[in-house]
C-alpha cells in the first residue's frame, strides 16, 4: 500500500551483472528474469514503482522496446501491475510466496526443483516428542497459555543444554521465541532503530539482512577472509562505526559453512567488550555439525554475561515446523524481551514447546542424519568438479550447504535463467549488500542425491546458455531486439 | 539499550491523576505505586531516563524528599537503576514480565488476583484436537515445515467458516498468523510507518495502541459515543488526517462488549472507501457473544474485497495456548504478507494449525462455556452494584469483560493502591491515549465466581483507603512527610 519510488541508479545496483554480453538470451528476457528473481527474493520490495521506460532504457544504455518487452512479460506473469499515470510497480502473482521445499512450479513446465532452502525435514524423534507433548499437555489446559517467556520446562531443558556446552546458564537467562528469526527480530528491535547501524559478517544469512533493511537499519558488512574471521577489521568497524550490536554467526557460518575457533571467539568478544557493542551471536547452525563439534559458545568468554546475546534454534537440527527457537541473555533483558514481544505475538505455542523441550532434553543432535548429510555433501563436491570444474567448491565443516564460487561474476544471470530452466538456487548476492558476491552460488546439500544430480545438470545448462556454448532455438521477439544485443 | 529521556511534561501526562488528594497513602507511596504501574503496563518503557529529582519536585509541586522516597522504593523493587552523573533509568526486577493468569506475587505476600487478562483456560475440545493433529502430522514430516502463509488445510477451514457466516472467501485469501497480535503487527508493518496517523476506536485494546506506539504511530482516537459508533466522527477523521488505515473492533469490542450494527458497517465501510482509508477489522472476539450471535463481517460490506482486512484469531474461543490467528485479506495482499513474515518469523508452527483446523472444521463457538460466562458476567454485575454501588456497569453483550464506570477521575491511583492489596486490574488508560478513561477500570469475568468475589472485596478495600474512609496504621516516613500532603 505505501508505494515507494525507486530511481534508475537504485535499480541498476540492485540488478548488478544481470546481463550475460555472450549470452544466447535475449536482454528483454535476461531482464525480465533478473527483475523476477530481485522480487522473488526480496531484494525488491513489492508495491515499489519502477522508474518509467524510457528512463530506465537510457539508464541501462538499451532500448526502449527492450524494456517495455521485459514488463509486458513480467505484466503477464503477475510480478508488475501498470496503472494509467502511476507507472509500473512491483507484486506478487496471487499464491506466490517463497514456496516450501522441492516444489512445483507452472513457470518451469511444472517441475521446478527449488534449491534454496538449505533446511531438512522432520528428524525421527520429532513424531515421538509430540506425542510426548500430548501427554504433558492436560497439565497445563487449566491455564490461559500465554507466558511470553515461554514454559519454564523448556526454558529449563535449554539452560541445562548450554551448562552442557560449557556455559553456565539459569533459565531465566533464556526466553523461548517462534524460531530464531523472530529471536533476531525481537533483538533487533530491542537493540537498534531507523538509522543505527549494525555490524554484520559478509556474506552472511540472507534473512538477517533482510530484516535489517526492513527496519531501516543500515548494514556495516565486514567482509570474511579466505579462513576464519578479521578480528582487526571487525574491531575497527566497532570503533569507526559505533555500532548498535554486531551480528556474527560462529558456527556454522551461513553460507559459508566455517566455525570460529576459541582464540577467534576470545578476541571477538574482548573488541566487543571494549567498544561496548553487544554481539548478537546466531546459532541456529551449531549443531550441524559434520566433521567436528564447534567449541563452546560464544558466550561463554564474557564473564560479565552482558555483551553478548545467543539465539538459538531447534529448526535445523530437529524440524523447522516446530517453529521453536530462543535467546540466552542476562536475565534482565530477558524480561525486557519478554514485555517487548507482546507488542508483537504474545507468546510461544505450549504444545511445540513441550515437544521441543522433550527432544532438547534427548540431545540427540543431528545423530545418523550426520552420515547423511556428510554424504551427500560429497556427492554434491564429486559433482560439482565434475560437471562445473571451473567453479570452486571447498567442503564445509559444519552447515547445510556449500558456497561455490564461479569464475566470473555472473551469478543472478546465471539464477535467472536457471530459474527458467527448471531449478531455482540462490545467488550470492542475496547473501551480502550493495550487490557483492557475484561470483557466488548458495548450494544446500538437504536434497537427495538424485535431486542434486538434476539441480547440477540444470545449472551446467544455465552454464552452458548463459556463454553461448550450446544456442537453443532463438526466440522471435529476440531476433526483433537483436540491436541491442550489439550494443 | 537505547535510553531515551523523559522530560517533566510527558512524564505528567503519563502520570494522569495518579493522586488521590484524600488519600490516607503517603505521596512518595502513592508516586511509587503510580510509576511503577505505567511501567509495569508499558505506557513507560524500559530504559528510559527519568527526569531528575529535583526538576521532577519541581513539576509536581512536591519536595525533592517525596521524589526521592519514592525513586528510593523503586530502586529497592528493581524498577529502577540510579548510576552516577546519567539519573535514574527505568527497568524491570528480573523475572518480572506481564505474569499469566492468577498468579503468586511477591509484594502482596503472595497472593497477588492478577485481574488484568481477558482470555479464558483452554476449551474442552483442545485436547481431543490435538491427539487428532498429532495423527495427521506424519502427512507432514517429510516437509521442511516453513509455509509462510500456513497450512492448506487450516486456510480452507477458516475460508468455509467465513463462508457460513456470510462472507465467501477463498483459501487464497486467508494466511495464518502466530495469533491475532501478529496478525495486527503484519498488516501495521505494511500499511504504516514512522509517523503515519491510524485511526482507532477510543478506547481500544491496549496491545493495538502499544503496537502503534512502539512502532513511532501516530494514533487518531475516535471516541466512541455512549452507544455504537459516530461513524460521522470516523468519515472526518478519515478526511481530516489521512490515515493510513482504521483499527476497529466491530464485535465484541474490546474493553466495552458491544457490537455494530448492520447499517453502521454498512457506513463505515462507505466512509473508509470514499476516502481510501484501508479498515483493519478485529474479529478476535467475534465469538464471544454473550447475548446474541453477531451479524455478519465488516467485509462483507466491501464488494471490492481491497478495502477490508480482518484479523482473527483461535486464543479466544479455543486456546491462548494454541498461538493461531489469521488474516482475511484480496489473495494479492496475502502473498505479499507472507513474503513480509519470513524477516519476522518464517511460519507458523504445523501441530497447532493441523489442532486449530480441526477445531475451525467442528465449529462449536463458546458451546457450554457461554453459559458459564454468561453466569459470570451476571455475578460480577451484581457484586458491583452491592459493594461499589457509586460505580457504573452495563451488561456488555459479548467480549469477555466489564468496563466500569468510577465517580471520579482516580483509575490509575486506585489501580496503584489495589495492586498493593492484592488485586491487579487493568486502569482506564490502558485503553487509551494521552491519559484517557482515568474513570474506568476493565474488569474481565473470566474469573471464577470465588475469584470474582475477592478481586471485589480487595477493590472495595482500595477504593477505601483511597478516600480515607478506614485510615490503616500510618507509616513511619509517611508521617515525615507529611508536609506534601498539606500542599
Amino acid at each position: 500500500m505505501s508505494t515507494s519510488h525507486l530511481r534508475p541508479p537504485s535499480l541498476l545496483r540492485l540488478l548488478g551483472a544481470w546481463r550475460a554480453r555472450d549470452s544466447a538470451e535475449p536482454a528483454y528476457r535476461q531482464l525480465a528474469q533478473a527483475l523476477r528473481m530481485l522480487i522473488l527474493d526480496g531484494r525488491l520490495g513489492l508495491d515499489v514503482r519502477l522508474p518509467g521506460e524510457r528512463e530506465l532504457a537510457a539508464a541501462l544504455g538499451l532500448s526502449r522496446t527492450t524494456i517495455a518487452a521485459a514488463f509486458d512479460r513480467l505484466r503477464d506473469e503477475g510480478y508488475l501491475e501498470s496503472r494509467q499515470g502511476s507507472g509500473s510497480v512491483t507484486r506478487l502473482p496471487p499464491g506466490r510466496v517463497q514456496p516450501p521445499g522441492p516444489d512445483i512450479d507452472a513457470t518451469s513446465g511444472g517441475n521446478l526443483l527449488n534449491w534454496t532452502h538449505a533446511a531438512l525435514p522432520a528428524a525421527p524423534g520429532v513424531a515421538a516428542a509430540c506425542q510426548a507433548a500430548i501427554e504433558a499437555l492436560p497439565a497445563y489446559l487449566d491455564d490461559l497459555g500465554y507466558d511470553a517467556l515461554g514454559l519454564p520446562v523448556l526454558r529449563r531443558a535449554i539452560a541445562a543444554q548450554y551448562e552442557r556446552r560449557g556455559c553456565p546458564t539459569t533459565p531465566d537467562q533464556i526466553m523461548v521465541t517462534n524460531g530464531a528469526q523472530q529471536g533476531f527480530s525481537l533483538l533487533l528491535k530491542w537493540l537498534a532503530g531507523p538509522g543505527d547501524r549494525v555490524v554484520i559478517d559478509h556474506p552472511t544469512y540472507h534473512n538477517a539482512i533482510q530484516a535489517l533493511q526492513r527496519a531501516h537499519v543500515v548494514p556495516v558488512p565486514v567482509g570474511l577472509p579466505a579462513q576464519g574471521w578479521d578480528i582487526d577489521a571487525m574491531d575497527a568497524a566497532f570503533r569507526q562505526t559505533s555500532p548498535r550490536f554486531a551480528y556474527v554467526i560462529a558456527d556454522f557460518h551461513n553460507p559459508t559453512g566455517r566455525s570460529m575457533d576459541p582464540a577467534t571467539r576470545r578476541a571477538l568478544v574482548a573488541a566487543a567488550t571494549r567498544s561496548h557493542t553487544p554481539l548478537v551471536i546466531d546459532e541456529t547452525m551449531v549443531a550441524t555439525g559434520l566433521d567436528f563439534a564447534p567449541p563452546p559458545p560464544v558466550a561463554c568468554h564474557d564473564p560479565s554475561g552482558r555483551h553478548v546475546f545467543t539465539m538459538g534454534s531447534a529448526s535445523k537440527i530437529y524440524w523447522g515446523g516446530l517453529r521453536t527457537g530462543w535467546i540466552r541473555a542476562d536475565a534482565q533483558t530477558i524480561a525486557a524481551l519478554g514485555r517487548l514481544r507482546t507488542t508483537m505475538d504474545m507468546a510461544s505455542p505450549v504444545l511445540d514447546q513441550l515437544a521441543v523441550a522433550h527432544l532438547v532434553e534427548g540431545d540427540a543432535g543431528l545423530g545418523p542424519r550426520a552420515g547423511i548429510l556428510r554424504q551427500r555433501r560429497d556427492h554434491l563436491m564429486g559433482l560439482i568438479e565434475a560437471r562445473l570444474p571451473h567453479w570452486r567448491v571447498e567442503a564445509p565443516a559444519g552447515g547445510l550447504s556449500l558456497w561455490a564460487e564461479l569464475p566470473r561474476a555472473e551469478a543472478s544471470a546465471l539464477a535467472a535463467l536457471a530459474e527458467s530452466l527448471g531449478v531455482r538456487v540462490a545467488a550470492g548476492p542475496r547473501f551480502g549488500v550493495s550487490g557483492a558476491f557475484e561470483r557466488f552460488l548458495r548450494l544446500p546439500f538437504t536434497l537427495n542425491e538424485a535431486q542434486l544430480e538434476t539441480g547440477v545438470e540444470r545449472l551446467v545448462e544455465a552454464d552452458a546458455r548463459l556463454h553461448a556454448r550450446q544456442p537453443r532455438g532463438r526466440d522471435p521477439l529476440a531476433l526483433a531486439l537483436e540491436a541491442d544485443r550489439l550494443i
